[in-house]
């Protein structure tokens, strides 16, 4: 981790001497004795001596820890040399006093080659103090030194997560209150982007769904609910918490709204297939902390493999499963060679003892792609008995699943990119629900009433407060 | 976990029997023996027995153990009752089988209240297959029940980062081909929203880098660097991601130009507190795998607490800090009450032994704020001497830190939300970079002569293939 660009060691300061060009600050560096210094994003603290003494912070140390590089004289004399420029106070001082790469910035300043600076802050409150100052009085230095573009980043994503008392709508406050006061530091606005996580550059309701959702998840939760350890990747750890997004209606103003106060009792029924029930029962756990109703959910069993119903077809194992590009041709080859069968080794057998269609997969296959109740309860019992064999049950499961990617097919090719924009756009959706709902009062009526038969009520259209579309 | 909804036992499947309104499931569940069965969102198995044979999956094993509710005939009946259809062959055969509140979504039908469906597919290649057409038909065939919105998530950004090989572009574009295969079930376009993750719902090129970044980190990573654990939360765990992609220029199109490979180049200079830098690292060991530079830093000391150079200001303990709202007599008071002395108890003592400017808040401030190094090093030298008595440093503290925070004032005052709202814009930045670069050979002829001065070369213009606005 260390860089390759070191400049030698920092010389120490002398007490006394004027200040000079030299890292030696005037804000002196502690000694070395320090016993609990602590600095990490969230704390910082130069620990505290035998005597119950509060130490200064040990710069020093935290540099060699950190395997950044001191700032010394011959690159403080170069900057000046390469910027023309004298170095900043806080440069000659010791106040900024370690980098990594700085010399690589200036060789491309030297050359004329695009570069920018990246600063931002973590508004966690409305009050900024002269500390928080300190980093952005010397990127303003930095930008009329190289009259370069610079980016701020107002993280107000990490301060809501971090923070068990701050909800949403303070954070995002407080980026915009922060805003203003770096923006009186005296950037150039012809240079400078500024930016918090939740506008723009990412964030939309649907965003402050996501890390609303993130908050109210540990990483052991998530070990325990799909199986992961400390070794996945933060973005798999995190993923959780996408998938629930969609589970509020606020997420989605350009269909339902945005005011969020009346649009967030909307609920959703999410049909899925069983193995996708540990998103959202995490999503359940926590919708009502958000003010949100919990999702319902209707789960589907898995179409099995071809290999039986042990396990569910796979895009990568192309024996596996028919694809909805597969020709009637390879739809007929696949179901006879490698759909497992229920039936008996031999056609006598079969006659004698009959198949048996809960492990057969042609079978399976009907009872999902077979509208006809009756015919597939005559299948099975032919099947069952020994009257129909093998082959011929193929014969039926080829016929009906080269139907449907037929079917799928034809309907396929008028999917343009355009229809595809359509479904694509943030427009507003046209939906009636239920055209004769059931009034209040007679709902009420039923339940009490038992077997009621439900009559026809008010034809309410089913919308709220719509407005135009965002993002 | 358990759903309040529970409507009873499912009803054993009675074989060679035809099938009836029931979750019976001609698609025949599984025997209780299975050894091993797994199922997850990453893995679906039924297990294998003893004698090495694919068992089928347990599914009401499973529903039991998710906690989730079986669908029977009573609740199937209450389905047709209430919405007038037959039920899907799905939900007659068990296909469909388990369920989450679904009674409440039907309670909200009858009324006409609104819902709405959200189902979607991790687009991890773009051959769909049968299988996955499942849910899908299933999800049809509810729109065309309720007649109410559907919206489709494509988790583009799951199966980049579960998978090894697939790259960005890769899932992006599964997104897209799988969306088109599921247009073609039959979805109603003014009903449907069909959504990427990395599309416009929050996906940007900011949030591109942002999951490129997760996807290289482990949880195991973030543990070390932040001293976090698997109690904290995952938008925490995630964090470091987000924090990352500003030293991207990718992430901003708007100042850079979209052209990734050429954009890609361009490094960026990061002034920030120390604290900071644990963030950075974590970036730069990943930016060449990400095929962008590096980003440079250049570090800065904290502004001391009044309490002392231990620790640094903190917004939420008024008497640390001085605020950049603060009145000149706020600032005044503090000093002269909270500012940690380095001088003597008395001041003849002062006067004998001088004051410690090591440890003086009061002069440490002023190495901050004080711009003129000769009158730092005049005053260092009296204090230390004992010619300067700590009331009159801190006199000269209060001036010093009064005209800061009053010049602030003064520009803050000036700062609207029109002007803010130009910081914010996702506009073209002006820019010129060094007026006066070396030309490549100046440079390279000066590196090897070692001190030759640098001359003036081509005044190039600092910019790169900028286009128009994007988000």
């Amino acid at each position: 981790m260390a860089d390759s660009t070191a400049t030698g060691a920092r010389p120490a300061d002398e007490p006394g001497q004027p200040p000079k060009l030299t890292t030696s600050a005037l804000a002196d560096q502690a000694p070395a004795q320090s016993m609990a210094q602590r600095i990490t994003p969230f704390e910082v603290s130069g620990g505290v001596d035998e005597s119950g003494k509060l130490l200064p912070v040990d710069y020093e140390k935290l540099t060699r820890e950190f395997g950044a590089t001191p700032i010394n004289t011959e690159l403080l004399e170069r900057f000046e040399r390469v910027t023309g420029k004298r170095a900043h106070r806080f440069m000659r001082r010791g106040i900024v006093f370690s980098h990594r790469d700085l010399g690589k910035i200036l060789d491309r300043y030297e050359k004329g080659e695009p570069f920018y600076l990246y600063t931002g802050r973590g508004p966690s409150s409305d009050s900024m103090h002269v500390g928080h100052s300190v980093p952005f009085e010397f990127t303003k230095f930095l930008q009329d030194t190289f009259d370069c573009p610079l980016v701020i980043q107002l993280t107000d994503d990490e301060k809501f997560m971090h923070s068990k008392k701050l909800k949403l709508e303070d954070v995002k406050k407080f980026a915009l209150d922060n805003a203003k006061d770096i923006i009186a530091i005296g950037f150039d606005p012809s240079k400078t982007f500024i930016f918090n996580d939740t506008g723009g550059i990412m964030g939309t309701p649907f965003f402050d769904n996501v890390i609303s959702m993130a908050k109210r998840i540990t990483a052991n939760q998530i070990y325990g609910t799909f199986g992961f350890n400390s070794g996945n990747n933060v973005g798999e750890i995190f993923f959780c918490a996408v998938q629930s997004a969609p589970a509020f209606a606020t997420s989605f103003p350009h269909i339902f709204g945005d005011n969020p106060a009346k649009v967030r009792s909307i609920p959703c029924l999410i049909p899925c297939a069983i193995d996708q029930d540990p998103y959202f029962r995490q999503c359940r756990e926590n919708a009502e902390q958000m003010k949100c109703k919990k999702p319902s959910l209707i789960h589907s069993i898995f179409l099995p493999a071809l290999q039986g119903p042990g396990s569910k077809m796979s895009a990568s194992i192309d024996s596996s499963a028919i694809f909805l590009t597969d020709t009637p041709n390879q739809i007929k080859n696949k179901i006879n060679r490698f759909a497992f069968s229920g039936g008996q080794d031999t056609a006598e057998k079969q006659r004698e003892l009959g198949g048996n269609t809960k492990v057969d997969v042609p079978f399976q296959y009907m009872t999902f792609f077979m509208e006809d109740d009756e015919e597939l309860a005559r299948i099975k019992k032919a099947y069952e008995s020994g009257e129909m064999l093998t082959g011929e049950i193929k014969q039926i499961c080829i016929k009906y699943l080269q139907d449907y990617v037929a079917g799928f097919q034809a309907r396929r090719k008028a999917v343009t990119d355009e229809v595809r924009q359509d479904f694509f756009a943030f427009k507003q959706l046209t939906y009636q629900g239920n055209p004769n709902p059931v009034k209040k009062d007679s709902v009420e009526e039923k339940k009490e009433g038992g077997k009621t038969k439900v009559g026809p009520g008010h034809a309410k259209k089913m919308s709220i407060g719509r407005t135009k579309p965002e993002n």
